[in-house]
């Protein structure tokens, strides 16, 4: 299906799978069947439980061993002290590949238990098995038909995730998802007692169908190797890590959950610089990262233009993207006399922060923004306005709108049709950003009410569509964008 | 209705209004008059416009002349260039107070306009008529029947906000009532040409209505006075502030916005310091602050426990804990034992974080919670599921629960209602707050989609009614108890 030779290509795209410890419902293990179902996996399934006759309308079958054919790949949900008897169960099978969901292994802290990982992994690689794991989810990859939650999305992306957290994986998937991105290969890989962040590394910088590269890494197994793998990616592709364990405590808890030694940070940082990556500190700034990445994708330079709804969000935009070290320059004279020439003095602002005309699409809406964009001083557009928030005089602690509300003095602009609304706004935007040839970047509030959610999300497809980036937040906008800069200076390196 | 005999008290119950410049509909300064017949103003309210005969059913005068009362309290909505004469109109009618809700002086950075904010200040001060703005909203205070928005709660509650931005205003009360809180008194105050932070601080300190106070300032007019009614009110009552223009950039905002000087924040931050008052910097930081004073109130010690769903989440939540400065310790071998009887080895994590029976409000929940806040290294817990949140496996790119959730492998406990689960979850939480005598603080995500809203609104509504804090996200909990402890220490020095 893909053309590169990749060693671990073969994990990827199996052609039949075994689900060990498969069983009906809930819980732990239990959603791996029902997810490849769901996913659409087109070649034999086969779940193994002793307690089961059929499952998901699929023979269920004792023992690996009772299998009738050869199995490419295998999921093992059972307790670790059967998993000895599964390898060589696995080694019958001809099976190339096993993915551990097992926990309770060398994170656990106990001796015996860590000695049992060892003597497992020793065993695998003398049968020539290759190890996702122990103590983790796998891998989603819907293009093959793989996933460990049927909910994930079926429609296939450019963005890989390695992670070494299954929850974090989930969490990524699912709000990166919500926010328009779409995945070629998710690699939850635990323990990384055998697959490991440098062999994940090594596959995904060659891999055709990944175009953007995120990480969540605990610890790492293998420094030198880490950072060739590293560097090849991200000399191809650009990369953002989460590093789990920045702090001490953290560190200590790497250590219970997938029995990393966490290092410190500055060595990490250092090795990311080196490497050309960039390092983040929160899922959502991973997630806002790898939004700027797929549609902002360079910045021209630091100097922003703020076009804000509100007088006090205007300066406490100003201080979010200053404190980043991005620039606020005041518009040129004659840029403030073009918009003087109709926008009225009172209640408004143009210097930069522009507070006029937010949320407006007609003439005046697309001039503000078509004049402020082409200012000679200015790289690119934050435009923030209340899209999908409370908004100053919505309520957000209702679901819907009140009587008198159309007569609220300021900033709420939702019309009835939020679809047509978000709509019309991201046309302008995309426009503005197309005919000017510099970023326009949609900085919303977080959606704080279940209608706020709606046309958030109106927003926020419409914006994916057009090739805009919306980001919540002008914090959070204003850190992704500096890191971009960033990670444009270590690429010129 | 209230004991204190401060000067400006008048201000908060006026017996008489009249809007100058209202009009119908939306627009700028169309909501004052609907806003106060929705608040249930008890007194003669008289809209002024020469363009209408009635306006929300009442008669509309052409001149504030044509009033055939006395006025206590006037709204003008009027243009900057008219304005003088309604000053002298103003005191025709024995006016007290104009709110200047019109914008047009020193903010545009006008000459001729801040001279004329001057000439007006000059001669309101001549006829002893107190000013607030002008270039703001004004009050909202509940209890008399004030306020700037229709949709504002009612209900008064016990929280001050002394805010130089209306928008701002708006937003801190939007979401703060969204997350619980009630306010006594909130003055949006703009241009503080006249009454100024001192001013309101001063007053604050003594409103018998007031038990938090929160608050936005872009500058500072008058040094000495502002420290002393901040040191007063911080004596008496929490206070947070959240200072606009802490940056170049943002200072050259609030020149525009409100004309203020914002000042090096240094200097403003050694003032909160001395004064005891705790400066933030968000809109979001300010909330979360106020929910601390509120629901915590009070800090035993540094000492986290994190029960927190997800290993991943648990390394992430350790990291955000101790970079704010807190610490999470290793629960003592004793307590780790007593959890260790019914937490199974595999999949878990006693240490802290605490990655065991998360969201679980059976035996089993409850003991895993009140084992760990009764250690005795332990000052306080927070506990973080995704209650609300998007969770691994929930889909939050859909608004409906999906066939196979069920069967989803972890993570995902909400039940069919979430009133009933949001009750048990919270009832647990506060027993053990109130057993224990630790508090414990309910950390979730930001809800991620509208299903998700209303579990997470159900979540805070009981959270609110048992006493319970709840902040979206473990780093601005940890940020919020951080500055709590601070807060603490400065009122013993």
């Amino acid at each position: 299906m893909t053309t590169t030779t990749h060693p671990l290509d073969f994990l990827f795209h199996p052609r039949s799978i075994a689900v060990v410890g498969a069983s009906q419902g809930g819980g732990m293990g239990g959603g791996f069947l029902p997810s490849i179902v769901e996913m659409g996996f087109k070649g034999p399934l086969y779940p193994v439980n002793p307690r089961y006759q059929e499952l998901h309308g699929l023979k269920c079958y004792a023992s690996l061993r009772d299998v009738p054919t050869d199995v490419d790949y295998v999921i093992s949900s059972v307790p670790a002290p059967i998993v000895p008897q599964l390898v060589e169960d696995s080694a019958l099978k001809n099976v190339r590949a096993i993915h551990f969901f097992t926990a309770g292994f060398s994170e656990t802290g106990d001796d015996e238990r860590a000695e049992l990982e060892q003597t497992v992994i020793q065993r695998t690689k003398e049968l020539g098995i290759r190890v996702i794991g122990p103590n983790c989810m796998g891998l989603y990859v819907p293009d093959a038909g793989l996933s460990f939650t049927p909910t994930f999305p079926k429609e296939k992306g450019n963005v890989a995730l390695i992670s070494q957290s299954g929850a974090n994986a989930s969490e990524f998937i699912g709000a990166g998802a919500s926010r328009g991105l779409r995945f070629s290969k998710v690699i939850s890989y635990g323990n990384a007692a055998d697959i490991s962040e440098a062999d994940l590394f090594d596959y995904i910088a060659e891999d055709p169908e990944t175009e953007i590269v995120a990480s969540y890494i605990e610890g790492v197994r293998n420094g030198r190797g880490f950072f060739e793998a590293l560097k090849k990616a991200a000399r191809r592709k650009p990369v953002a890590i989460l590093k789990g364990g920045r702090t001490e405590a953290g560190g200590r808890a790497t250590r219970s959950h997938t029995a990393s030694l966490a290092g410190p940070i500055k060595i990490f940082e250092a090795v990311c610089r080196q490497a050309g990556a960039i390092r983040v500190e929160s899922m959502d700034e991973l997630i806002d990262m790898i939004i700027a990445f797929k549609h902002v994708k360079e910045l021209p330079g630091p100097r922003a233009a703020l076009i804000v709804g509100g007088g006090g969000r205007s300066v406490l935009s100003a201080d979010d993207v200053a404190a980043e070290g991005l620039e606020v320059p005041h518009l040129p004279e004659e840029t403030q006399a073009e918009l003087r020439e109709f926008v009225p003095i009172a209640g408004t602002s143009i210097r930069n922060p522009i507070d006029a005309n937010m949320g407006a699409t007609g003439d005046q809406g697309v001039k503000t923004l078509r004049i402020t964009a082409a200012a000679p001083n200015i790289d690119f557009v934050l435009y923030s306005g209340w899209f999908g928030g409370g908004g100053p005089g919505r309520p957000p602690w209702t679901a819907t709108p009140q009587a008198g509300q159309a007569a609220q003095p300021s900033g709420d602009r939702q019309p009835p049709d939020a679809r047509e609304a978000a709509q019309r706004q991201v046309e302008m935007l995309a426009s503005v950003q197309r005919d000017v040839g510099k970023p326009v970047i949609l900085v919303t509030s977080p959606p704080a009410s279940a209608m706020a959610f709606q046309t958030f999300n109106a927003l926020q497809e419409e914006a994916t569509r057009a090739g805009i980036a919306v980001i919540p937040g002008m914090r959070r906008a204003a850190l992704a964008l500096a890191r971009l800069l960033r990670w444009q200076e270590l690429r010129e390196d």
